[in-house]
């Protein structure tokens, strides 16, 4: 198998059994070994109290982008950190994209980049996250 | 109105409409002018591809905590930033609290430090938020 | 004046002034609006217990960096917060680069990508800066 | 030897060759087991263009305190990453104190908060430091 094949195996395998994102209808990709993009539109019941997206679902979306993206070695990799910036809101009906970048990979840690936008092209959320891998593999 | 219970009808006003925290269930109490407790049960739709609360609803919970804590002046508070670090996974049928403490408010910008914990006391994230007030009150 | 002209000289009034700098022996050129580069050799009292380069430096040379970067508008910017990884250890006598890109740029907030590197081409360091502008300039 | 003794031991041996907290006349104590405090006056070749401290000297100042913390266990324990948020300017004279505190200490990672203040006990700027342990002693 190829890198990419690998990638989208390694996707595949997570994406059967993870009810996060069915639950959410993120759509995944991953667009190169390390790449990766999410995809949602932000639903009535993901509202809060201010009318806007709650930025925790944000936050899922750039989450969700980056541990496919770490996760397309097909070695299990973990979340260990992350920090996002919010830059501006997101509405009922927006069509809102996280496209997660591998920054730096050493021999367990590694960072990610994802910037999140809208429909318009408009930046939303700026994230950085951290992994840490694992020896298990995610498919033989 | 003393200052508790200016707090109390921040959190009751906002709370109506947060259609967010209502989905998942989460129970929100503040506990003083800049404190704030939020908890929820990981329940099967939470869980990710490896078979665990993702990080997305562990942030959204400690975002929660966070949000109702600094909006409990009776002004309109954004969250602008956070980071978080995963300690400890939260299983299927974990019990969590997310725990928001005020560190620091300035003239418009405040933050806060969040702890959240399983029902073991075992510490599972420890998240940092940065909010932004607005010169709009949340009641009248 | 056009955007470059403004920056340099934006540069410049603060450099004239900057003495912890120049104590740091740091050279700095800003490359385009929102870009700069700021360079230092890693010196023996630079060394920690560890007998490598003291993390503090090399946040030091990431955040001037940063500041020139934010200060190319000739609006005084402050530095409202940062974060750094650690990735590499930088060793007596490297030659480290900071290069500083602007990643989004609000009505007061700014955000400044730092990638810090050695000799050989090899990253050091990964900071993520935050900016606040105020309503004052740099020059007349 | 008790945990104090080992920590304060752990302390003299980094110390000892810790050329960059010389440099800038930094005192350092480990009040406990993961806890340590680090102290300078800001002089005139730490000030930046515009006349106040340079936050890569706080910086320095709070990592040094976390560096201390996360080193008093007879573990050799590197600095991997941090955060801080800059509160308040700290200007030509000021006395400031770091002050770092153990948040969480797992199987290799830990977390450090370090508050820093000046002299009238204003808080000057919140730290988080993410330290990494190896498996080499400080001393025997």
């Amino acid at each position: 198998m190829d890198d990419l094949a690998i990638a989208k195996q390694s996707t595949d395998t997570m994406y059967e059994t993870d009810a996060a994102i069915h639950v959410l209808d993120i759509s995944i990709e991953v667009t190169a070994v390390g790449q990766a993009e999410a995809r949602f539109e932000v639903r009535a019941e993901m509202l809060n109290g201010f009318h806007v997206c709650h930025g925790g679902y944000l936050f899922t979306l750039a989450d969700t982008a980056f541990a496919y993206a770490c996760n397309s070695y097909n070695k299990k990799t973990l979340a260990a950190g992350a920090s996002i910036e919010f830059l501006r809101a997101a509405k009922l009906g927006d069509h809102i994209v996280a496209i997660a970048t591998e920054r730096h990979r050493g021999h367990k840690t590694g960072f990610y980049d994802v910037v999140v936008s809208n429909q318009d092209g408009q930046e939303i959320a700026l994230f950085r996250g951290r992994s840490h891998s694992t020896r298990d593999t995610l498919f033989t």
